[in-house]
């Protein structure tokens, strides 16, 4: 499949993903590298946190949510690159076991000012778990190249 | 160490951080479970990319930044859980062999009006390579417990 230009974006185009389904064992292995906090690590330290049992550190969201991201049909010519972040949450923990999904929706396409071969595509890709509750919202601006005259 | 609650934090606040060096070979394989893009898996394919070489995922370097964060001397009671960012970009791409660290600055200290028992600590964390240039900045609201009375 051959990438797609700016001009191929539009405000209200959709893009669904695959389901990944989140290992307990690799909740425990992302957080022992990357964020070794006790709700994060270890199911009966988490049971007495704010978590009220063992949940997925964010960063292991936002990085499952990328790699959906990054298979689905979302696709600009050179790549998906992040220029930055209007905002990005987690309403709600990722628990073990749990199957997540994005949705990608175009909030808005604008040529750059200042790079006349290029634009932004604004998206807020929502991850949603197997009973359809948002766990990840983040909203990205992603450079993606116009098409060559 | 013990715990800091909100009272504990004040605004102009800086933590610091250790350093943590970037393995090429862990690059490409966080790039190959989470953000499977040829510029963050092969040094030939990113070469000819927009990055112009090798470059771990921003997705990496945020993970990396937790450790950091997670390790440092900024420590509230119960953890460190994030409500939220208002800004996070990669203004930088982090390399094979760089050498990163953070300095977390406290920017607001607020209570809650919805939750009496707790607040939010407002910080900026920059990630820096070993030249003292800026590959990451992120603005976040940490969930802090107040003292109990």
């Amino acid at each position: 499949m051959s990438g797609m230009y700016l001009e191929d974006f539009a405000v209200g185009q959709a893009f669904g993903s695959a389901r990944i389904r989140v290992d307990k064992e690799r909740i425990t292995t992302f957080a022992a590298e990357f964020d070794p906090q006790p709700f994060h690590l270890d199911e009966d330290a988490a049971r007495q946190s704010i978590f009220g049992g063992l949940a997925a550190s964010g960063w292991h969201t936002a990085a499952l949510t990328m790699r959906l991201f990054v298979d689905s049909d979302f696709r600009p010519v050179g790549g998906i690159i992040g220029a930055g972040f209007d905002e990005l949450r987690w309403p709600r923990p990722v628990r073990p076991g749990d199957q997540l999904q994005i949705e990608t929706e175009v909030l808005e396409v604008r040529p750059s000012k200042s790079r006349p071969h290029q634009g932004l595509v604004k998206v807020r890709i929502t991850t949603t778990n197997q009973h359809g509750e948002a766990v990840q919202v983040f909203v990205a601006n992603i450079v993606v190249p116009r098409r060559p005259a």
